[in-house]
């Protein structure tokens, strides 16, 4: 078998996130446990005007911006990443990402696959 | 304890590689255990004219390319890599990574935390 598994974005599929009132938001998955990865690199773009609503889940997942700008609500706290910023962000943890800008807001979004993959909503006022 | 944990990669610590006959190769270490993810995600900076030596590892990698080209072997296979590409490469199969552009190559590399960390450099004629 093979050693390794590449591909490009340009090539792979986009999918948009149905989560909520999530809007104008997509997800390529780059890598996954299907490749023998226990972790799974996926790819976002949000548009301009689009949010990932506040949600929570067992897996951790760390972003890494690409391009654009964004707030991110984590718990409580606030926070305003543009490119060459990351997070991490810890199991259960409540957050939600605001595309503030012009441009499309990319980031990679590493995960870790613990049993439990299910993602739940919070809805807010 | 915090959810989270963020930083910019302008103000996160930047170390030569050393390994084998690895040249003008950096690395900065942006999300790891110590954070509580169970995987490491790294970020490389390849010099023009510089490269990272034939190796290889238990631990699995994804390379994302983020800015330059380079060739990237594993095993016997050859790969041209550019902006966007990415590359998922599974335990133990040898694998070396050379900048073939004009500037600097760049690429985010996801790695897992299996018992044996250590790194086997391979000689090459």
């Amino acid at each position: 078998m093979k050693g390794y598994y590449n591909g490009n974005l340009n090539d792979t599929k986009m999918d948009e996130v149905k989560l909520g009132k999530t809007k104008n938001t997509y997800i390529q998955w780059l890598v996954t446990r299907e490749n023998n990865a226990p972790y799974a690199m996926r790819k976002f773009t949000i548009k301009p005007e689009g949010f990932i609503q506040m949600h929570y889940h067992d897996y951790v997942e760390t972003l890494f911006i690409l391009n654009g700008e964004c707030k991110t609500y984590v718990d409580d706290d606030l926070l305003n990443l543009k490119k060459g910023d990351y997070i991490f962000i810890d199991t259960k943890h409540r957050h939600k990402i605001i595309n503030t800008g012009k441009e499309d807001l990319e980031f990679i979004c590493v995960i870790d696959y613990p049993d439990n993959m299910d993602i739940i909503p919070v809805d807010e006022e």
